[in-house]
């Protein structure tokens, strides 16, 4: 095994396809138009490293019907993939879209998620001791579920770093304030999907993104990514900070899976041999290269080295 | 085993509260508002049947994820209920209905459920063959999935009547008009809840009804049940003809699982050894009994009993 995959919080995505969706009324989804597939962000990784041939472990929380649908998908991606999860009472998310291509509606339906409770998330900190050993490189992506403490990337960064392993995040604010506290990944990379929000704070100008990342660094991080207005990103290591941005338009439409899709390109990269910027411009370039097209296929190879020629990448400090 | 219940096409009812319900919005699901619980007509009898401690064993088709949590949840029901099921690769329906108590609107998404392969339902005939010998009582209720005649109805009936087992129907007229051409159940009663058709014809005066009635009686069913205005119905055998009405008023809300309580206590009643017009009365009874609160419990005996004083029989031919 090479990578263990964290997600604490997975689910089971569900998308039903009414055309013409109404309140107050009997809808029916035609067969072909009701899909499932595994998400949370650590599976997303998790599924498309294994499609890049990496043998990769996914470890988290799992429960109930939908953890079982959840699992069972799971096997279904092939051999490369391993599950160990830790199993609870509590059903995993489900998390329902519903698209409306008539009306232009997509309205969400999402459980709660499952309370993790302590004797669950010991167990499971025992199994990540046990799993990390087994693997060159850990990655921990996505939300935490109630009652896992925020600082949960930091506790379990601490554990595979006294193995000394290479460890990736990528989660939002509130996740890396409280993580930090505790202990600081190889690789940063922030989730601003919903907000802009970094160490508390909204920030604006690039010189806000550029010292915030100057900040990561001199703080403990290697490699830290920072995305600036979507599609943009300010990425600092020792040696000072750069600017990616692609050369042609991007179709906003198609970014769904682009930041999973960075992440799991960076590690590719990393266990290839490649380093600090170059492994960053490697994960740009495969997120520049998923955006041309919808789905949730991880872009090929020979697209990820087409792209690396279509991004630019300016020195800012 | 005293009664086989014939589901063809089982679901799994799911229910969400959702206070302000929006389309084009992420709404989300408290865990103690999310329930799930088997559904389908055939089902819920076999369930009742089950509470009111007969051993029940419950048939039909079910397939992929939603049916294994449909069985799984059959499984909690107790030890009375046993399931036989033929299992296809298509999945089981799925109801999901989305109650939002703020706004006063039941929002409703089904899934168009399985398509039965020839191979699968000559798969069921034989097992039905099987299962028909072991009981006393066979009870055929609900939709029938496609792929299956909707003269399944009387092609079940001949097979159960070549060992001279007692059959009760409960269907919509689509289903009877097809399935009476090869077999006539001892006990017929119409699903009149999405329209008041028998025959192909709609029916409005009390006339109609007792004609249509005796009409079922002629060609060779026992008992006939026919639902008037909802809360009335007609009732033929050889003897005759009677309405019947509750004496009090009948809060119309409380009305659902009613039908399938009535069909259970004809059962229970007819394995007590009531016949004819008695069993009608008591399944009547306890319809009445069910509306009087809400959920999916089937009345206690003694509410039954006491209800026999409070509904009106009065012969109308």
């Amino acid at each position: 095994m090479k990578v263990l995959a964290v997600c604490l919080n997975p689910a089971l995505d569900r998308e039903f396809v009414i055309n013409g969706f109404t309140l107050n009324k009997l809808n029916i989804v035609p067969n072909e138009l009701n899909r499932m597939t595994p998400g949370g962000k650590g599976v997303n990784v998790a599924v498309i490293l294994s499609k890049y041939n990496i043998p990769t472990i996914l470890t988290g929380f799992v429960g109930g019907y939908v953890g079982n649908v959840l699992v069972s998908e799971l096997r279904k991606v092939g051999p490369l993939l391993t599950t160990s999860f830790v199993h609870i009472r509590d059903e995993t998310r489900e998390n329902i879209a519903i698209e409306d291509t008539l009306n232009h509606t997509l309205t969400e339906i999402n459980s709660e998620g499952p309370f993790i409770t302590n004797e669950a998330y010991e167990l499971f900190l025992k199994r990540f001791e046990v799993l990390v050993q087994k693997v060159k490189v850990v990655v921990i992506s996505g939300s935490v579920p109630r009652g896992v403490p925020l600082s949960a990337y930091g506790e379990l960064t601490n554990i595979a770093k006294k193995y000394g392993k290479m460890v990736f995040w990528e989660a939002r604010d509130e996740i890396i304030t409280e993580s930090i506290k505790i202990a600081f990944p190889d690789v940063l990379k922030y989730d601003m999907r919903r907000s802009e929000k970094i160490l508390g704070t909204y920030l604006e100008r690039e010189e806000e993104y550029i010292n915030a990342a100057k900040e990561f660094i001199k703080r403990g991080a290697k490699l830290v990514i920072l995305s600036y207005k979507t599609i943009f990103d300010f990425v600092a290591t020792a040696e000072g900070v750069w600017k990616f941005s692609p050369k042609f338009e991007i179709d906003h439409s198609f970014l769904l899976g682009s930041g999973d899709t960075f992440v799991s390109a960076m590690i590719l990269s990393h266990l290839e041999g490649r380093c600090c910027l170059d492994m960053a411009r490697y994960g740009y370039a495969a997120a520049v290269a998923k955006t041309k097209y919808l789905g949730k296929e991880p872009p090929k190879r020979e697209d990820i080295e087409k792209t690396l020629e279509a991004i630019l990448v300016e020195r800012v400090e």
